[in-house]
């Protein structure tokens, strides 16, 4: 079984923090990672009920990237969903669906929530390793950002029993890939306006693959080789 | 499918029947009925946001069996559960047994919710149908009233429909992809011993991936390119 961390990227309303600090308690879950937030005012106890030592004890950072490397994987959250298959960016999974991807992994999962108008940032979404989405009417859509997070919650916590957990790849793993996977468009000069669209569907190919330590290494293993290949030759030429 | 109206049994907090006003309208619920209510005051409206016209057409009922008359079915729901399998009326479903059960009915299910201190009394869950409870922590089980109905109103307007749909691609595409990724192994002097291993690990993580149409072709490319790229430079030299 995954463990959860909440991260709210620049949070407005006090309230909201405390909501979603109660709606954690209610779901078991204890930490929570504020980045760039409001202050934490009255409001945010005040909401929280029982749930004050989750805001006492939140970690404060001043950026999304040093949160993302507290957690093992890294979830957003989007009120905006597309139809459109080249959008990958903003494909996303319903929250039963997540679940059910992530209810036998183990490690520290990060469920992002952005800003209460503006949600999370087209480079924060990229930055994501899967990106979840609450199918709501077409009519209004956009949820109360502690209705949502309550949502998300809820299905983290009742998702079914862990059948067999695997292990999970590290971060560390994960980014040495796509370093790698980068580094291979370089080399064959890959058009610059198509690379950064085709590297966010690289990272979400191989999240929703949910890679072993041992595929993660191996596929590393087949791309290096290209680059490596390609600098050998190149190195003769000259 | 069946309708859904929530009906809410001496609500306390304007601000609570409007955030719940703003669930229903993110969930397609457009009825709401209010037993003996406070006074709808600015917080209503103000949480309600875009959904001011569910306040405004609220019925507004004296006492709990006037609003039950006005449903089909009367589902309750509770903060507490209970393990004695004597207090029968205090054994609820989840949320999603609940929605399980009703997606193929016809008729109006009236989801009901009770005071935010009490909830509701005996003699009131007794009368109703069925009664849900959402799991929590046993730490901290008491959910905000207009968190809960949101998660219930949720699993309500999902049900039945839990996976989002996209293009899938054609074997063609796929076995395209295929041959290209053997192509680099082969332009990288790839071990012939673990090239067969490497091969099946490769299917399998693109397929656990499930790819769209899209994915496939630009995935491809970026691997065409490398061989590409290869036997390029290798002419160069000769």
């Amino acid at each position: 079984m995954p463990e959860f961390t909440i991260i709210l990227v620049q949070p407005k309303f006090a309230g909201n923090i405390g909501s979603i600090a109660r709606s954690m308690a209610n779901f078991g879950i204890k930490d929570i990672i504020l980045v760039d937030p409001c202050e934490l005012g009255d409001d945010a106890f005040r909401f929280a009920k029982h749930a004050r030592p989750i805001i006492e004890n939140a970690k404060i950072v001043d950026d999304f990237p040093t949160a993302m490397g507290m957690v093992d994987l890294v979830v957003g959250t989007s009120g905006i969903s597309t139809e459109n298959g080249r959008k990958f960016n903003r494909q996303p999974m319903t929250p039963k669906e997540f679940a059910e991807h992530v209810h036998d992994k183990d490690g520290m999962i990060g469920l992002v929530f952005g800003r209460e108008d503006q949600g999370l940032y087209n480079d924060e979404i990229s930055k994501c390793d899967l990106l979840v989405n609450i199918p709501t009417s077409p009519e209004y859509p956009i949820m109360n950002i502690s209705q949502a997070a309550t949502v998300i919650m809820y299905e983290a916590a009742t998702m079914g029993e862990a059948t067999s957990s695997k292990q999970m790849a590290r971060s560390s793993d994960k980014e040495t890939l796509h370093t790698l996977f980068d580094e291979m468009l370089e080399e064959t000069n890959y058009p610059k306006h198509k690379m950064p669209k085709t590297k966010v569907m690289f990272r979400r190919i191989i999240s929703r693959a949910d890679l072993t330590k041992w595929e993660f290494h191996t596929l590393a293993g087949t791309i290096s080789r290209s680059s490596r290949t390609i600098q050998r030759l190149r190195k003769k030429i000259k």
